[in-house]
């Protein structure tokens, strides 16, 4: 087992929707006559795609990419995109980069947001590592870090690091909603904390509800933590210590990753990987013979 | 009753930190001797310090004001600085600008931070107009909007629209704490919503214990929020509804204020100042004969 090499001498890409596929030309992007083309002719084929649509483009594409091409996909939950996927004969990893903002659609495309990003994929039981590999090398190639999870994994750690936060941001919109002095008065706090309600609704919903088996106990989880400020909201000497705690977690993020690992490419590696992505490690570069780690401490 | 003149020719400061008062020196401010050399000569006293300390800088300045001259402050609870205010025999407007970052002390002021800035003066029984229009006069002039409210108006408006996110952001970085993958997996949307969490411990905790009246409910009513889209992520319809109601309300921020009024100056004032301020409206300009608002509309 090895890393393939990414044999491809260019990219192209076809939108369902016809405007954008004049503006991606226009921009000087390569764009096929139809999905049915660049199915057929793609090694590594990237469905970018909201949820609710990711089945019914798998079975457009099903039959059509060669068994050696692999298909993988950008989506904001990673279990149901596995199950679809299992359901067809294509080889298929999941993944997710971790990059994007409130805005949607190609004018809103920006290469910049994928410098440095965490980009997922996933590894489950079946996953072909050869294609992980593949993909993890042409991945960190843009620049990108990999980070190595399950699909469960991955669907409880955005529940809470990215769908709560679009919760919370509709919430606290929503509880502004008719007080005019409060919208007068709201500031940089209030700004920052709800930028993602204007993010597309259905887009949300779909992320928020595709995710509920981990976002449901995630939002009970935060709500108990609410109430235990609530608590402590006459307390002084708690509350100060509360957001100290808080505080010291926020002050170190983004971590720093600066310890590297280099993972042979033999049968442990996939083991090794999940135990990596679990304690902060993230991939930045595969060679044909290991993986380059770089993690938060020895 | 009319707006005085703002009569200062000039403008210094006072801090009880020897640092801050030789950074500030060497910044190009005009430092005092003293505290109490300060309040005997200053028209306007501006009292900027945390609320646990306005108590001692209010005893500390009694008696040595000058009847005629105005002390505001620009904490973030207005309630409880009224109160201490009340006790001491200068004439008193409480104030909070909307403005500021996770950051404080001297080396984070920016009066970049004050442009166009929301800056609350509040409007009580037994308030001196005549004080609230020279403290608006000189505060429009800096480039601010000024907003006329009730301290209890004012305290339950900051619990929602300030004290309220800054309590999401607490929470939501001590969910993210010992896990490594979601901190390598958190982007924008958790970034920004933590990002206050960083302020001193002790400036939130006082800021919100200091105000739990107002928080305390508003943080009840969140819960309730909270649990309304629990119940609704296994329902798609019912969910896009909820994003698309929070993410109109949030386009819609910060209002557009271009409807002018000018109301003279007479008795009916305060009243109407009142009425503008729970309806979004804000004053741009004081002159002598009348009070120029701004509002969402007519």
């Amino acid at each position: 087992m090895q890393a393939a090499n990414f044999r491809a001498t260019g990219a192209s890409g076809w939108d369902t929707n016809a405007h954008t596929r004049i503006r991606a030309a226009t921009a000087g992007l390569v764009v096929a006559e139809s999905l049915e083309e660049l199915a057929a002719v793609s090694e590594v084929l990237f469905v970018a795609v909201p949820m609710p649509d990711i089945g019914g483009v798998f079975a457009g594409i099903s039959g059509l990419v060669e068994p050696s091409s692999i298909v993988t996909d950008v989506t904001s939950v990673k279990q149901p995109v596995r199950d679809l996927a299992a359901t067809h004969e294509f080889t298929f990893v999941g993944g997710h980069p971790m990059a994007g903002t409130e805005a949607s659609g190609f004018a809103a495309s920006d290469a910049e947001l994928l410098a440095e990003a965490a980009w997922v994929l996933t590894i489950d039981e079946g996953t072909d590592l050869t294609a992980w590999l593949t993909l993890a090398g042409l991945i960190t190639s843009l620049g990108c870090r990999v980070i190595p999870c399950t699909s469960l994994e991955h669907d409880r750690a955005v529940a809470r690091v990215s769908h709560l936060p679009h919760i919370l941001a509709a919430a606290l919109s929503i509880a502004a909603a008719d007080d005019p002095l409060g919208m007068t008065l709201a500031a940089g706090s209030f700004r920052d904390a709800t930028r993602v309600a204007t993010t597309r609704p259905e887009l949300i919903a779909a992320m928020c509800g595709g995710n509920s088996d981990a976002l449901g106990p995630e939002l009970s989880d935060f709500v108990a933590r609410l109430q235990d400020a609530l608590f402590k909201l006459d307390q002084p000497d708690a509350l100060a210590s509360w957001f100290a705690a808080a505080g010291a977690v926020r002050a170190n993020w983004p971590p720093v990753v600066t310890h590297r690992t280099d993972l042979p490419i033999d049968d442990k590696l996939a083991e090794q990987l999940l135990a990596a992505g679990r304690a902060g490690g993230q991939v930045t570069a595969v060679t044909t013979e290991h993986v380059v780690l770089r993690g938060p401490s020895a």
